[in-house]
């Protein structure tokens, strides 16, 4: 099978791309091809499978044209701008959120009036189409109600993905993404930064601020259980989603207090006098309108597993990102 | 105040453009113009107010700026392919339905970006954004989970009102209208039609085909309920709604048989008698997949009113439709 992924140059989607080439196969079909494409040209893989990669900016109908006339039988749709530059940037969140959506659903539509295709397409949707206020733990049935740009952009998506689906236009599995954790690389300025930054930054040797009370409650999963999401979604069987074709997905819900006592598990208390408590009324506000727990059930059933705690993620980040080391002089992952 | 009917050339455009007229103003603010358009231009109504009628294709974008340039105070969204034909015709749908208040949405922040402005915009969304499985009574959360096209492009069309809302892009207000009995005029081929068709044809005098079992409920309200549910909307305080602008409105749930019923209290056992049985399965289903009754605590609490009884609608449907005249050689309304 050939594979599209669009954003394949992001924490993601190099992920996805070194995970399914090292599996080489989605269910019991071989990959016979990649084409990776984000808005810059993602690196070239090491393998000897035929691998294209693009420059492309999907909300251009063109640009989603090409990528598509290849008739790709599966297609990972993670382009996206984040969450604070869609509601910085109204035009920009829109055009690319929402028009990438359109333009790429538009391109797969006019490949199937040509001839029969219906490709699998996986598309990263965020627990973002959820608005507060929330119960305790938010069940399957929780209606979407967008607080954010990003977040409504994500809700028009999954509707779209679900009606295409429906019209056996595309087969389409909507993921909404748990905040995932440990986020490698340098320090953002992302709300959510530090529920990474208090890991990743002392696991280096390196201080870290915590803007939040330690009792602040979060939905997390790791790099690798995002990974495994979107590959179960690719091969899996799609009859049982019917009409829904989007799912809240079983993770972790877990405080600020559980990340600090696997840190200190993990890399000792040394590690965790790296935090510095830095209360930031306006980043606890909007994490304090964020879910802290969802009872994922349909996609428990489907077969998705989430993380089983954090001292796992801790390991894993370890183990994928830092290269086994640990401490001051460890290289950033 | 100045005011643009987008649709005002359809059933409720005119009836809302009339009732308008009649009252003059809406909340304290006094009318001082309309601007009616649809894709044919609507009639012109007998008034001294200035009135502009437009024949505009909403979804070409030059046409909704130039809707827009005058700035009204008041944007009623009315404009819609209807539910069967937005299911026949992908591309007309969602370029209608979806393209027509994307290209308002458009227009409008256009306008605000010339200088402020941020009109009060009523909607009209529908009972399809919600799809079966269904309590028995749909209450205020209930998730939108539309099953047809057109009920997708309704939903989105909320998300979006409610994003530009939060965004003082807008002041948005979304109606979701029941299912509006009894439509004047002769019988037409919509799934919901016999709902109509079962009163309004014996009411003349004209034999009139029952698809359904007399026990089928579902959610109703009258042409003038509808109107005042849209004048209600233009003028309440919207502060109350939150992010959240769209309602389910208060209305009847009534079954057939409560149909068939008021139309012998009205129109006496010969009437009744006009009304054949004549099932159709594919009807039948297709009505099953729909709402029986919503618990709309909120829209009531923010004082929305629908109608008492099947025997009011019928009435209503005589004075306003039929010139007071029912039985054979009455005019059809």
């Amino acid at each position: 099978m050939h594979i599209l992924i669009l954003g394949a140059g992001g924490m993601i989607g190099r992920k996805l791309t070194g995970q399914l080439l090292a599996e080489g196969a989605v269910g019991a079909r071989a990959i016979t091809g990649l084409t990776l494409a984000d808005i810059a040209a993602p690196p070239r893989p090491d393998t000897d499978l035929p691998v294209t990669c693009a420059a492309a900016d999907l909300s251009d109908p063109a640009a989603a044209a090409r990528l598509v006339a290849g008739r790709p039988d599966l297609i990972f749709h993670l382009a996206a701008i984040v969450s604070g530059e869609a509601e910085a940037d109204f035009d920009k969140g829109y055009r690319i959120n929402l028009g990438g959506m359109e333009a790429l659903l538009a391109a797969i539509r006019a490949e199937g009036a040509r001839a029969p295709y219906c490709p699998r397409l996986v598309f990263t949707s965020s627990l973002a189409v959820f608005g507060a206020p929330f119960p305790e733990v938010i069940p399957d049935d929780f209606a979407p109600a967008p607080l954010t740009s990003y977040g409504t952009q994500k809700a028009i998506c999954e509707l779209l993905l679900n009606d295409h689906s429906r019209r056996g236009l595309v087969d389409g599995v909507g993921i909404r993404l748990p905040t995932v954790v440990i986020r490698p690389g340098k320090p953002n300025r992302a709300a959510s930064g530090f529920f990474s930054g208090i890991l990743r930054e002392p696991l280096i040797g390196e201080p870290a601020a915590l803007p939040v009370p330690r009792e602040t409650r979060h939905w997390f999963c790791s790099p690798r259980a995002a990974v495994g999401y979107l590959i179960h979604a690719a091969g899996m069987d799609t009859a049982p989603l019917g009409a829904q074709r989007c799912l809240s997905m079983p993770a972790l819900s877990a405080t600020v207090a559980d990340e600090i006592a696997a840190l200190e598990r993990i890399a000792g208390p040394e590690a965790v006098r790296l935090i510095r408590e830095v209360p930031d009324d306006g980043i606890a506000r909007i994490v304090a309108g964020w879910p802290q727990a969802f009872d994922a059930a349909r996609a428990t059933a489907l077969g998705f597993r989430g993380d089983a705690d954090f001292d796992s993620i801790i390991r894993q980040h370890i183990a994928d990102d830092l290269g086994g080391r640990i401490g001051p002089g460890a290289a950033r992952g």
